[in-house]
């Protein structure tokens, strides 16, 4: 049972912590932050996560918890970005202490492992809707923005692809898992881990990058558009689960080539920065393949082991064309 | 007749300018802004407003991209902040252009007034739901705290409070208005003026300071309880405009101590300041008044202008309480 709460009283149990490097944290009418040294840029990101769109709502409260923040966190490693702050906004149905206990404990957790302080936010009732605002800081110089590929740079991923979109087809029921893929599917589906570490890692070595939300190659179509060139991906070469490795090649390659979600890193250095790209990976402890490059000529081409064309049919999402249908 | 747009292209079309101060705007993975001075300090605060809650379905889509930038500009006033930047987030149950056309015209026209530039945010498709996240800049020593109120201290409020509720309850059938008074009212409650001006004249006068959101006697209590005081207030000192003084009583003094959503300051600034913050309020061009003064008795003492003690019944506005009924 819970019993109602007032708004005051919900923030200060669940939210509130002593002020870390915050000058002044939640409770007042903003949160006041020092600035950080001069040669640094403040990187800043806001998502909204919707119930029925980013999240079932039988969602556990602890993972989603955790990836409100996560996905937030991702956006700051796309860009080399090392964690400072973040806001929570969220609408909330009712107050339900249980839910929030959970949810908090999922969010408090993860900030704590990336050293990200919780500095304000605000919570009033309406539909369930989590909106983080973080902040990061990064040198002048090492951001890594999607406008920096080069023709010849090697493309790579980060970690494995397409577990995410796996876990959300058998939820959606288009296909069945057993068990086991299912254990180890949804926990990619439902707390990604940002990689920050390999992000931090690839600063001054990667030429341009993002975090994967909308599927592959719609996320490379971002960095192809904001850097003025075109690219060549080896279908088959995007490394996979063990649970995905066992699913037939059409639903492997819909899954890593237009499945979102996973929240690995997409980047691009150049070819003489391989060793350095690999030293990375093992400084960050996070695998990474390369899986394609960067061509002067425009447009994207999808090729197979071979070398084959394959045809692209796969589109990216997004949230308001008529033919999307995520979650 | 409005054509389902893409999310890209809605963005690019209605928000999209060309980065000010940002190093990258709208349209990475974060946007990058240059750290504030070493002696600034970076003032953020996030607010969600609600369909249904903070605003009805049917409201001008103008005035509610002005009124979702101006609660924010609000919370920097609120503390003394300089506006530098801002992110929006948001959930849209379809992709209107008109609704977005006369949205980001009322959110872009209050920004370029105030000099603060949108830098990114998020765009999803539920229930209608609009995330700001503000931040902005000021001098470590300046920052009006909630926490600084002391006793002997004036209590102050700037223009005239009250509108908002007194609309609201037209709005809601609980009293009827004439068409002027409405028009006059209705302004006041769909297009508040964020009260920067003023905040930053009266740095260096003020001692504390919030701006009044959920209504006057809840919004003192806040102060009160964060600078271990008390305060006396005179309930009927506070500033009506010529609309509300035309109303019985008790209906002027509910709008007036626990009505909100009029965005105007609440401040306390020692006796030996009257003086300077009467200059704050020229230079600023905004109406303040004394309506009170803080004490070292703990607790809220209203009086009547007899200095007879008045039964306190203005409860204070909780999104979450059960008894609490706001828009």
């Amino acid at each position: 049972m819970t019993k109602p709460l007032g708004e005051f009283d919900l923030i200060a149990r669940f939210f509130t912590r002593p002020p870390r490097r915050a000058v002044l944290g939640v409770g007042d009418d903003c949160a006041l932050l020092a600035a950080p040294p001069a040669d640094e840029r403040l990187a800043i990101s806001s998502d909204m996560l919707v119930e029925g769109r980013h999240f079932f709502a039988d969602a556990d409260p602890e993972a989603l918890g955790h990836k409100t923040l996560a996905v937030n966190l991702s956006d700051l490693a796309a860009i080399g970005a090392k964690p400072l702050a973040f806001t929570l906004a969220m609408a909330l149905p009712e107050a339900d202490a249980g839910w929030l206990a959970g949810f908090s404990r999922g969010l408090l957790n993860l900030a704590d492992r990336y050293d990200i302080e919780l500095i304000g936010g605000d919570t009033t009732r309406g539909p369930r809707n989590l909106c983080v605002t973080v902040l990061g800081t990064v040198p002048q110089r090492a951001a890594l923005l999607r406008s920096g590929a080069k023709p010849g740079d090697d493309l790579w991923v980060s970690g494995t692809v397409g577990d995410a979109r796996l876990a959300l087809g058998h939820r959606l029921g288009e296909w069945t898992l057993d068990a086991p893929e299912q254990t180890a599917t949804m926990l990619r589906m439902d707390r990604p881990e940002p990689r920050i570490a390999l992000s931090l890692a690839l600063r001054g070595v990667a030429h341009a990058a993002l975090d994967m939300s909308d599927g592959l190659l719609a996320d490379l179509g971002h960095i192809l558009r904001a850097s003025g060139v075109g690219a060549t991906v080896e279908a088959d070469a995007c490394p996979a689960s063990a649970a995905l490795r066992t699913q037939e090649l059409p639903r492997r390659r819909l899954c890593q080539l237009a499945g979102g979600d996973d929240y690995e890193l997409l980047f691009t250095a150049p070819q003489a920065a391989r060793r350095a790209v690999e030293e990375a990976a093992e400084q960050a402890a996070t695998p990474v393949t390369r899986i394609g490059r960067i061509d002067a000529e425009p447009g994207l081409r999808l090729i197979d082991a071979l070398g084959r064309v394959l045809d692209n049919a796969y589109a990216g999402f997004d949230h308001f064309r008529p033919s999307s249908s995520p979650p």
